[in-house]
C-alpha cells in the first residue's frame, strides 16, 4: 500500500503522543517519558509554535510520525531540521514508512534552502543505524552533547 | 570589572559574525564557516525569528557571545535550550564571562519552565570540558548525532 504524508492535524495527538511513549519504551526509558496530551497540542498548535509533527498513513491508519523543530548553524548560516522523534508502528515496518517521512523533512531542507537534517541515535541501535547507513548520514563522532537540567539548571541560574 | 548581560542588538552583528569565525578557527574547521553578516542579521532580526543571541560586555566592550534556539523534548514535554555557539574573546577570558552567559540562559529556562540547556563539545577540548564539568552538566554519552547534507540531503530529498 502506498504511504502518504501530512502535517499532523490536531485529531493526531493522541496517537502522537502513544507513539512517543512507545518509542521511550523502545529506547529502554519509558519512565523517562511524561509527555501528556495537552503538553504536545499545545506545542504543535499553540501561537508560534516551535516544534511541528509530519504524520505518515497507510490504508487510512496513521503508520508513523516524525516530530522535529527548526535548527541554526552559525557554519552554513541557515536553519536546519532537528529530528527530534522518528517512529514506525510495529506493524507497518518495513514498508518504506520511515523513509518516506525522511525523504518528506528533506525535501522541506530542500525547498527552503536548509543544509542540514540532524537526528540522534542510541549508539546500540543497531537497526536505525543500519537503516540510516543507506541514507549516507555521517555521524558526528567527536562532539558530545551536554545537558544542564534539574537542580544542575536550578543553581546555574542563580 | 562587572559582566553584563543583554540580548543582541543589529549593531552587534559584525562582532558575532567575527566571533563565530574565530570560535570555528578555535575548533580547526575555519573553513567550514561561511557566515556572513547578512546571514545572521536576517536569522536574529528578520520576521519570526528561529534564532538569538546574547551579549556580555565588559568595560563597555562585548567580550562574549551566545547564540542560541530552541529545542523541544517529547519527553518532558515542553521546550529547551539549544546553545549552538559561546564564545569568549581571548584578552577576556577566565574572568566569568562564558558563567554569565550560561547563567543568563539557564535563568531563561527556568523563567519560561523550559527543562534542558544543552550544547555540543568537542571531546578534545579539555578547557571547555574541565569548565563544563564545574556546571555538573551531563554528557549525552551513548548518543550519536547523525546529519544529511550535501548530496545526500538532495538525494533523499528525491
Amino acid at each position: 500500500m502506498s504511504v502518504t504524508i501530512r502535517p499532523a492535524e490536531p485529531d493526531d495527538v493522541p496517537i502522537l503522543v502513544r507513539f512517543v511513549h512507545e518509542l521511550a519504551a523502545y529506547e529502554r526509558e519509558p519512565e523517562s517519558c511524561r509527555l501528556t496530551e495537552a503538553q504536545l497540542d499545545a506545542a504543535l498548535f499553540g501561537p508560534s509554535p516551535a516544534v511541528f509533527a509530519t504524520v505518515a498513513r497507510v490504508g487510512g491508519e496513521v503508520a508513523g510520525v516524525a516530530i522535529w523543530f527548526l535548527t541554526y548553524s552559525t557554519w552554513t548560516g541557515v536553519h536546519g531540521i532537528h529530528l527530534e522523534d522518528l517512529y514506525v508502528s510495529p506493524d507497518h515496518r518495513r514498508h518504506g514508512v520511515a523513509r518516506a517521512l525522511l525523504a518528506d523533512l528533506a525535501r522541506t531542507c530542500v525547498d527552503r534552502g536548509y543544509e542540514r537534517l540532524e537526528w540522534a541515535v542510541l549508539d546500540w541501535n543497531t537497526p536505525a543505524l543500519d537503516f540510516y547507513a543507506t541514507l549516507s548520514s555521517t555521524p558526528q563522532d567527536g562532539w558530545t552533547t551536554h545537558r544542564v537540567d534539574g537542580d544542575a539548571l536550578q543553581a546555574l541560574a542563580g
